[in-house]
């Protein structure tokens, strides 16, 4: 019995020793894509390519029209400007035919994964995480701090 | 019994009529980021955001190093510059933080893909298959006909 309870200890005091993780990286949501041509875009993945896509849904809070296009294990997200100050106008005045805007990879806890990017000297663009275009908190990093590419966290 | 043969008979039928689909689009296989600074990459994606990456691979044939990072539903691979000639060292002349360079699609048949592609006015360019760094056969689109994205497509 004593040799058993100390084992229990033993067990608790290691567990214990090992710091929890404040939050996890989880899979890859989607890479957006910005588009001239919504349509083309569009009919490129289903018609050409044959993928399932969803129907165009404009949000007029984040300056896009986005259309989804289902690979299985993740999505393409077709974005095309909506408004006069859509964020994507910029991206698409310097890339005529579009091109890969971003990538959003989910994870568990937005905040402490804010606490600690920027405690490694990663900016993020905004203090505090938005409401993005599934309705969770994201959060954009700096692309200059990841490898010139525009990195989104979402909250899963 | 009589029932049941016209049941099957049907059915056989039926499955006859609707033609095989020569090639079906598969899941994203990876999305390739050039970047000008390998191991500094390599540690945001491990040591910063915890994701399990693999060990760098040299790639002469195909002029990079690559490195992996699994983000469980699919991967990042990383690409640095290797020889003289390698592939995208244009790119990152232009792009000198680095940045999104292309996304693989799996197919199950790429040679019966590159015909519809091509049948649909996009341009492959190569006009056979090249065996690519996971040793399949992969081919890539004209970006210019994919919305401003160069798209590899590998066979599964």
């Amino acid at each position: 019995m004593i040799c058993a309870h100390a084992m229990f200890l033993r067990r608790s005091f290691t567990s214990k020793t090992v710091p929890e993780a404040l939050w996890k990286l989880g899979r890859l949501n989607h890479i957006a894509i910005a588009t001239p041509d919504l349509a083309k875009s569009a009919s490129l993945y289903k018609n050409i390519l044959g993928a399932d896509i969803s129907e165009p849904q404009p949000l007029p809070d984040h300056g896009v029209t986005t259309i989804f296009v289902n690979l299985g294990n993740t999505k393409l997200e077709l974005l095309h400007p909506l408004g006069e100050k859509s964020p994507i106008q910029g991206f698409l005045d310097k890339n005529k035919s579009g091109g890969l805007h971003h990538i959003c990879i989910e994870v568990d806890n937005i905040q402490n994964a804010m606490k600690e990017v920027k405690a490694n000297g990663i900016r993020c663009l905004t203090e505090e995480p938005k409401i993005g275009a599934h309705n969770k908190p994201v959060v954009f990093l700096h692309p200059k701090d990841c490898a010139g590419v525009l990195v989104e966290l979402e909250q899963s």
